[in-house]
């Protein structure tokens, strides 16, 4: 299988430019933190893994003494608010650093930012092994934005069991959300599965929960960008709402992520802060290709919501009460 | 208050082709029954109730004997597979041609259609009476597509009781879902409550249970394209996950429809044929402004699932239990 990477390093960092796909596979050349800082916050890299891997090496790339470094590592964890990997990948890195012996500075951080590198691997092959375990025989599995190979350093979080049941032959079926506004779902998730050789149907986000409800998903997958103590978990938005049709359908509904997605500083869902994006996201039009080429697309102009759904139904003759009541 | 209109008649049917919106306001002129099926079928003209009006008058813009009006009904209702309304008005215009006295066919079709449309003004008006009635003092609204003016040839179905507080001096604040891949949400209910002066937010269809889950809307409103026997509501896709989204918040959900879109016929919502578009709308770029000018915007570029709707979280050391319990 040909499974894109989200990055590389060869002494120098190179960052996919997940922008410009699927139109063109770019390459960003990073030399220090700044560039890496840059790319973070403009999402030239996401998905919370590889920005984990990227803060890391950026960090392992700073000039200069400790008091240099520290300055550089506030400046990653700044670059993105909602991920925890970063904070964590870029404290790793920094403890090495402070604890490095006169001379070794950028060696202890280098080989701390490599070892993050090596698990992140490592973690995203062993969650699609413990994932694989939970899927049936010819899974169809609906998963939302982009948690795949591109979101990590290795084979992806959610996207890890769909690449490893695809190479026993088990033939996994993906139900792709676009994930407006950006299009991650669409953008690359389409195009890295494609590229894999799996077999992928792009929705609108919007028809996600009929989807389920239509019996046509056994389960669905998401990453995470950051799990509280309590298990409430923040994702791309629209996750939530996957959540509450699987629930409602009695559809599974999995999170696979590694550990250091764990926020044990967050009791719960309401300490992490939600990061807003800029409102021309939503309002100019969007300029790029929408998707991988040559994919299925699942695309229902309406759907069907039952009546134990509706509080009440407005008539010109009447309000009459639907199948939950008026007033619940 | 400026509410646009979707349709006027005066000897011809003269059509705002929606598809324009909300970038040049470009209105399409049917001098017969051809024009209106081509408007019907592109979308020019959308929405349940502004379908049967326009199909009404399309009917009765037909030259010819009976066989020739039989002719036109048929391409008349195949316009659009979902919409009750424009086989429920076809037919009655039909019926009052295959009743017509000799040499009256043509003034026989335009006066039912005209009723069609008389009763189409009056029944929006009511639905928003009867809706005003189930708003808080200063309702903060969820809606979905475009179930406004532009949808009618009134006030709006949805919308119409948005109007009627608005009139009222009650300040009521709109939150519209885009509605891909269309984006009549986006480019349509924007524009005309905009137009109105009333205040309204956009918001990617992915963010709309999370907003109901945060207490940020008191109530949802949606149209409806068909409603079957049971109570069960064939409406734009993504109705059914606000629907899902607004039971587990236990906010109130209502359908604003004129009776007109009851189809007795259909036993439940699987008896109601679901349209599916073509895959280019999702996968090309979309093109065109996507929202009117100005307005605000909700974007948060996360969200928060409670634990309690994970069946498991998958890391690289195990497969913990989420809330809803690993199998469920």
């Amino acid at each position: 299988m040909n499974i894109p990477s989200a990055l590389r390093f060869d002494g120098h960092l190179h960052l996919l430019d997940q922008r410009k796909l699927p139109e063109r596979e770019e390459w960003i050349l990073c030399t220090g933190p700044g560039q890496v800082v840059e790319a973070i916050g403009n999402l030239a890299v996401r998905g919370a893994p590889a920005i984990g891997v990227a803060a890391g090496y950026g960090l392992a790339l700073a000039d200069g003494d400790l008091s240099a470094v520290e300055a550089d590592a506030v400046r990653l964890v700044n670059s993105r608010p909602t991920a925890v990997n970063l904070r964590w990948a870029v404290n790793r890195v920094l403890q090495a650093a402070r604890q490095a012996a006169p001379g070794t500075l950028a060696a202890a951080m280098l080989a701390e930012a490599a070892a993050i590198h090596r698990e992140d691997q490592a973690a995203c092959r062993r969650i699609g092994e413990l994932g694989l375990s939970l899927l049936p025989a010819h899974p169809r599995i609906l998963t939302h934005c982009n948690a795949g190979a591109l979101a990590t350093s290795g084979i992806g979080t959610a996207l890890a069991p769909v690449y490893l049941a695809a190479e026993a032959g088990r033939d996994p079926q993906v139900f792709a959300c676009e994930a407006r506004p950006v299009m991650q779902g669409a953008r690359l998730t389409t195009w890295e599965l494609a590229r894999a050789g799996v077999n992928v149907t792009l929705l609108v986000d919007a028809a996600a929960a009929f989807l389920i409800s239509q019996g046509k998903v056994d389960l669905v997958i998401v990453g995470a960008d950051r799990i509280a103590r309590n298990g409430d978990v923040a994702n791309k938005v629209g996750t939530y709402g996957l959540a509450v049709a699987a629930e409602r359908s009695k559809v599974p509904f999995y999170v696979a992520a590694p550990t250091s997605t764990f926020d044990a500083a967050a009791s719960d869902g309401s300490a992490i802060p939600i990061e807003h994006r800029a409102a021309g996201e939503l309002s100019e039009r969007f300029v790029g290709q929408v998707s991988a080429s040559g994919i299925k697309v699942w695309a229902p102009a309406f759907d069907i919501t039952p009546a134990a759904l509706v509080s009440a139904y407005v008539t010109e003759r009447e309000i009459r009460p639907g199948g939950r009541g008026h007033s619940s």
